[in-house]
């Protein structure tokens, strides 16, 4: 581990002009600037002006049921973050991509690509495409049950981890005099037969200056968690109270040590959905505005995707009805398991639930000063909750802007967070070892032996 | 057609530090720029101030014979593309992607994304993928018969096109007062149930400032034209002399008006290789250069692969040994034809057949001064053998540097070529028409009968 260990790490999770679902249509944003690459690339540079350690989009595989009333995702992240990639220096930047429609050859390169031009700034979220929406878009009627999602995300993992490694770091030679491009004996089929996937390889790609793209995973079912104990190396999760943060990291650190891993290895950044104003009451003020602006038709078909249960014709004005065990649930379990608890807990109704969701679809919401905000972050952090935020801000880029010029001072100033750059990879920024291919390992070992 | 049908067009057909398979070796060119995308920035400025059509990039998913003695196609084409796309703002960027290892929905919007990261200058190399290493990345055995690569690629393009029209031109509202996003009428189910995929859309992403990307092809096989005459708005191809080059002309314009569409929405693009110098020898000299550094044993390889038969203890001094029929070749098809008629027509040895192949791999090489190139490139145009060229600048970046100083200024001159782009698509470049949405199309039609 590096010395970055000790900082806590902020992500900027970037979905449109914010994560608020009606942020489009707020006068903070312009609604446009979804289809304009600049915009993006503004993004990119705010983040690094403010030393966070990556950058961060997900995805989906369909149009899902958003089409009338929510901004889309429009641009594919990896080729997004490409042209994000060349106007920036140091920050990270991670792109959500899908075991269960891709390839790992295909993929495997794509994402060796994104590091090679950022020259070891790539990261992958892992996902394993749980609706059905995406699987009738890749011929399929219905979803993948959830458990062989997991099944063919380790083998596509596996796979992938072994293309990055086909070329040992010293392969490329680019011998002018004896016209030796590359030493083929450090180029390596990785020769995989599995159940899902047959692949040879190599990649047709050399390794990167981090070694390989860092592992990023977001699922908190309990598939999810053994998955991101075995592979992650970051995990983005919502958790909406400390305890529950701290019950999340003390359960996922433990399964990291179960599966033979150093804990440090795996960093936990809980999503944080931040309004700030310059008094508490103006940040909460501005929190209502955005909520004012949600549309309830909407937000009822969303929800009713998201909980399995028919909820359009429903009293916005009465509690939820009862909801299909979480066993039926073929979609994501956990963010099922949170909205059901947070319903029920506070006792919601559905006109509740979608205000208390609007912000970050499940993630926690605060809204007050910088200071306040600073103090959260710095709450969890000491108290094994969190190594760090996967930060969303509610509108773009003017969220950002805000998070990063006057939160992150209060951070720097109090010890918690970098000042400068003190590396230039994903890697090197949430303090994690570049690996080692596993064939120059292997080449290592046998000349111990011998 | 626009205007810019009467002028010829000119694409730069990038690769790495260049085409000629030593250029790596050549004191002209540094060999570490392989990795640097700024370098393949650099390419897109000059291609543009030069005034080009576009840039293209080929692609092959197998590191194949080559790892030892040339470069690879390191970056994958529609990510490199990207970084290129927000540096340049006329220039057409077409990648290759194969329809053999892809999914329909994921192709068409990684192309959808290029093409609104560049703002309507995507265009899509569509390539079938003929290899056997490829097929073994990606769980087959062996490579999928010819016929069969063309019955799947058809219907992928068929998905395809229909995905990049789901959502009519005027299907984003973003209107803010009424929170509606999209207008749900104009995103359109695909719907598509054929023998090989099953794909319903809409895709996730609307229409681009062109309608949708630039369908391109360059197989020359019998099928390869019969697709190209169905599907392709630009063909790139190997013709060594003018008379095949007409003949394959003819034959290709001959097949789009019997495919029912008007023979010039398909513009055809021979390769051309240029070694410039400031008078003939010079040039001749140069391209000697390039020939001296070739490596024998890298090149035995790369033919016995071309070829389906072993050469690599044949003698370099001998001519080719009897060669298996076509119909036994699974690869690239019309390379195989090329190459032995190459041989068979001017009795070559196999070392001067390797010289010869070096520089473009079967594409014609033409060694002289600015304005003998540009008299060849007229009298192609003049002759209907070509509606413009591929240009494969033997080394990177200063053979596409001489090229767009000298001979385009000459061919600007003599007013064959553009002096300021008219048109801010690729599709705008190459004089194609922008292509209605067919659902738009169809409720016209409706309103139309009505």
């Amino acid at each position: 581990m590096s010395d970055s260990s000790d900082h806590l790490h902020l992500n900027a999770f970037l979905m449109g002009v914010g994560h608020h679902e009606a942020a489009w249509r707020h006068p903070r944003t312009e609604a446009r600037r979804i289809l304009d690459i600049a915009h993006f690339q503004e993004l990119a540079r705010i983040a690094e002006r403010g030393r966070l350690d990556s950058v961060f989009f997900a995805d989906g595989l369909a149009v899902g049921p958003r089409v009338e009333h929510n901004t889309q995702a429009i641009f594919e992240p990896i080729t997004l973050l490409s042209a994000m990639a060349v106007v920036t220096e140091h920050v990270g930047l991670i792109a959500t991509a899908s075991t269960g429609y891709n390839d790992p050859y295909n993929l495997a390169r794509k994402f060796a690509s994104l590091d090679h031009i950022s020259k070891g700034r790539a990261g992958w979220n892992i996902v394993t495409s749980g609706g059905a929406d995406e699987a009738r878009n890749f011929g399929y009627d219905d979803t993948p049950d959830h458990a062989g999602r997991y099944e063919r995300a380790a083998e596509f993992v596996d796979v992938t981890v072994a293309l990055w490694d086909s070329w040992e770091d010293d392969a490329i030679e680019l011998d002018v005099d004896s016209g030796r491009f590359a030493d083929p004996s450090k180029v390596h089929a990785v020769d995989h037969h599995g159940e899902r996937f047959d692949v040879r390889g190599p990649l047709n790609s050399p390794r990167s200056r981090q070694g390989r793209p860092v592992l990023v995973q977001a699922g908190s079912s309990e598939s999810g968690k053994d998955f991101a104990a075995r592979y992650a190396e970051a995990v983005f999760t919502a958790q909406r109270t400390l305890e529950e943060g701290r019950a999340f990291y003390r359960d996922l650190k433990s399964r990291v040590v179960e599966a033979g891993r150093d804990p440090r290895a795996l960093k936990i950044l809980p999503g944080i959905v931040p309004f700030i104003g310059a008094t508490e009451d103006e940040a909460r003020a501005l929190e209502q505005e955005f909520t004012d602006l949600i549309s309830p038709a909407y937000s009822l078909r969303q929800l009713s995707t998201m909980l399995g249960v028919d909820l359009t014709e429903h009293s916005l004005d009465a509690p939820l009805p009862p909801l299909p065990p979480i066993d039926r649930i073929e979609g994501n379990k956990s963010r099922y398991q949170l909205v059901k608890n947070l319903a029920e807990k506070e006792n919601l109704t559905v006109r509740q639930l979608i205000g208390k969701l609007g912000g970050g679809r499940g993630h926690r919401t605060v809204a007050g000063t910088p200071e306040q905000i600073a103090d959260e972050i710095q709450l969890w952090f000491g108290s094994e909750a969190a190594d760090g935020f996967n930060v969303m801000p509610p509108y773009l880029p003017g969220g950002l802007e805000d998070f990063t010029t006057q939160v992150v001072p209060i951070l720097q100033q109090r010890g918690l967070f970098r000042t400068e750059y003190t590396a230039d990879t994903l890697r090197g920024h949430y303090g994690l070892e570049r690996p080692a291919s596993r064939f120059a390992a292997t080449a290592e070992r046998l000349v111990d032996t011998a």
